[in-house]
């Protein structure tokens, strides 16, 4: 059934091209012509049309790139790649003295044979890492046919990055950290102990660079998720369905001291588009103080990236009452908690868990196998409040539901450190807190989307 | 909407009658042959084809009554009454020199202008109050008209009572006290200062003998809400509609002693249809023990009549596994307190009265205003589990709502005195339990309805 749609899509897709299509062909069939290997030593040679990678051991990663940068264009080719094979096609992408040692680095299009299967997903080699996983769009991943020719389209054309399999559309990002560099087709590095001699074959290899807009295939809203790899900037898509930026990367607007009508004159910077809490002594908003939205929502999608040093401790209050606690420590209100679980001495204090990261703070703990990302690294919280319905979002996965105004949630409460805050989290509106800790914790990304009205 | 449904269904029911109806005149229109005056001295006069009865200062309630008993009757007669006076039709009622020295008793049609408006409903006249009142029936409360005539019917076929006003379905119970006494019409008594010369007024009073069954109205299932008054029984509509005794009112059967294969052999006695545990030293499970269900239950609709001596403490459990707790204590499961919150000291215990009656045991409070009968007097639980959703009823009012298997479920037990036993509250199936925590404490009307495959 879902097969049948998406072929159905792709059909659709294709004969919706209605500009002259013009390709060139960026391999001539017979020899390596435009071409040049990069980086590893693994070998690529042209038999009966088709150009043949084979992997080889102690040498990293082999690319074979093409001699001419490509900023916006189509990109068509064919692989067949051996079963245990890890591969790619890198594409926007660079060697530069100045980074890494030459090391090439980009956007590649993913392939995968393994039984993950995330072939047509977006991986940024040497940078970022993945950016559009097949996990984001799983109904996909059954597009690659194992020891087949596969038929790939990445479309590159301004902010927007696409990639179909076999005429499925699999990865759709919008990022603008790189515009232009080489094609290149990868040979994955196997170690000292891989398997010699296994094949990657391309084929069919030609790239369209003008009039790209008519002939994008132009997946659909809704059809496949995009995801927006931009730093405090909304897509065009998110725009369109109501996300508002709550940091604009460069100033504080929207935000004042939770205990002040403006926003700290110390401790808070904001550099590079990230915001960051200086560290201080790790008590509780004792010295910038916690910093709070100047509206208030009710019920709200918000999504804050968040990256945490060593030991530190912080958090995300929302349907926050900034008059209630009118003395020392953190104004009052329901708590995404962000922490080091392992450094900070809090996640072992409370019950079974709640004081951890994602938990809702001192009251429900996070599930076991969190996937935090680590130490130093961009973590993504997400709160989706619908109702009286909350959940707590870490990198994509459900931590915590529950649901307020019930008798659960005040008997809960009731036993916790809230209890004697009149109305703890019941309010219909509240301020979106950013916690100082008196550590060091940066944050980036930080939109929402109203559900109130929706 | 509702309105015409009702009178649609009134319809329906004249029209079902096809004996022929052998009605039998119980007035003459012109004089008070055949009915006497009983307990107070409150005037009844004959006036134009009317009897009218008149209130009257400093005398009790005053009866006009058939000089003859009826058993099974359809009695019919019309009524109009003046604002601010509660009066009423006694039928199946008796005066024994043995019962509170002649004083009229039992079932009451109640007609009652105030704004109550529980006019239909039935009371059982100094015996045990309230049996059917038209909270049960709400819809049927506008069915009296203030200061017309209004028609009355009572069927009283076997232990089936019914009664309508206008037409209206009011009041339905099942009852097995009385099968025969006389009729008789009310003046209430008003005390000292109440309004002297208010009016009662009774016309074409009319009664059937013979081929009931075929010239009743037969209100059908569901229409209106059937009550249960009989004592461990069940009504027929219960049994078709899946319900099981849980006590028979005479044996153990069912039941065992929650830690051994068989029925305590002290402390637990059956007399006059009730099942009680004898006071011992107030402490928890410690003398006879807590008795349990041989069955378990998963998704239920349970109902206990309960009795508390002064100062009692006992309690309800679900989901029991009875080999949790190998030591000292009752055995572990969700508990529906019962408890005299007044006189022992464990209401004050837990946190913001999640000891109280009714409460989920250490976790959940009871709702404030409970309406609790008090001691000495029977009050009814009700828990109703289905899926993961729980709720504790007293007396008809929703007291407790949880849904367990869940994170705030968890959340919860983790801060309680539960939070060491393995999987609390979270199985599929479990005993029911009732606890013995060395107070008196009786029980009656135990039973279940299974909603698992519903």
């Amino acid at each position: 059934m879902r097969k049948t749609f998406l072929l159905l899509l792709a059909a659709m897709f294709v004969t919706n091209s209605y500009a002259e299509e013009k390709w060139t062909s960026l391999f001539n069939g017979k020899n390596l012509r435009g071409w040049k290997v990069m980086n590893g030593k693994a070998e690529f040679k042209v038999i009966n049309g088709v150009i043949v990678g084979t992997t080889k051991r102690n040498t990293p990663n082999t690319f074979l790139a093409t001699t001419k940068n490509y900023g916006d264009f189509i990109l068509e080719l064919e692989f067949m790649v051996d079963n245990g094979l890890n591969s790619g096609i890198q594409f926007r992408s660079n060697s530069l003295k100045t980074y890494r040692n030459g090391t090439v680095h980009g956007y590649q299009f993913e392939i995968d044979p393994s039984d993950r299967a995330w072939t047509g997903g977006i991986y940024d080699e040497q940078r970022r890492g993945w950016l559009y996983d097949m996990e984001n769009n799983p109904s996909a991943k059954t597009a690659y046919k194992p020891a087949e020719w596969n038929k790939v389209r990445i479309e590159a054309i301004g902010n927007n990055i696409r990639t179909y399999v076999n005429g499925i559309p699999c990865a759709d990002i919008v990022d603008e950290t790189t515009a232009s560099g080489f094609i290149a087709l990868q040979v994955h590095g196997i170690g000292s102990n891989g398997k010699e001699g296994q094949n990657v074959r391309f084929r069919n290899i030609r790239i369209m660079t003008e009039d790209l807009l008519v002939n994008s295939w132009n997946t659909p809203d809704k059809v496949i998720p995009q995801l927006n790899c931009m730093d405090n900037k909304l897509t065009e898509r998110e725009e369109a369905d109501g996300w508002k930026l709550l940091f604009d990367g460069k100033t504080s607007t929207g935000w004042r001291g939770a205990k002040m009508a403006t926003f700290p004159t110390k401790g808070w910077i904001i550099e590079d588009g990230v915001l960051k809490i200086s560290k201080s002594d790790g008590r509780e908003s004792a010295n910038a103080g916690d910093i709070v939205t100047v509206d208030k929502y009710s019920e709200f999608e918000l999504v804050v990236d968040f990256l945490i040093t060593e030991g530190a401790n912080s958090g995300i209050k929302y349907y926050v009452d900034c008059d209630l606690n009118k003395g020392e420590g953190s104004a009052i209100g329901c708590e995404y908690q962000i922490l080091d679980d392992e450094k900070h001495p809090d996640a072992k204090l409370g019950v079974k868990g709640n004081r951890t990261l994602a938990s809702l703070y001192d009251l429900i703990p996070a599930i076991q196998n969190k996937p935090f990302k680590g130490v130093g690294t961009w973590n993504r919280a997400r709160i989706v409040a619908k109702g009286n319905k909350i959940e707590h979002w870490l990198n994509g996965v459900l931590c915590v539901s529950y649901e307020r105004n019930t008798q659960m949630w005040r008997a809960l409460v009731a036993y916790s450190k809230y209890k004697n805050w009149p109305n703890f989290g019941e309010m219909e509106y509240g301020n979106i807190l950013l916690q100082d800790h008196g550590d060091e914790v940066w944050f980036k990304n930080i939109k929402i989307k109203d559900l109130k009205n929706q």
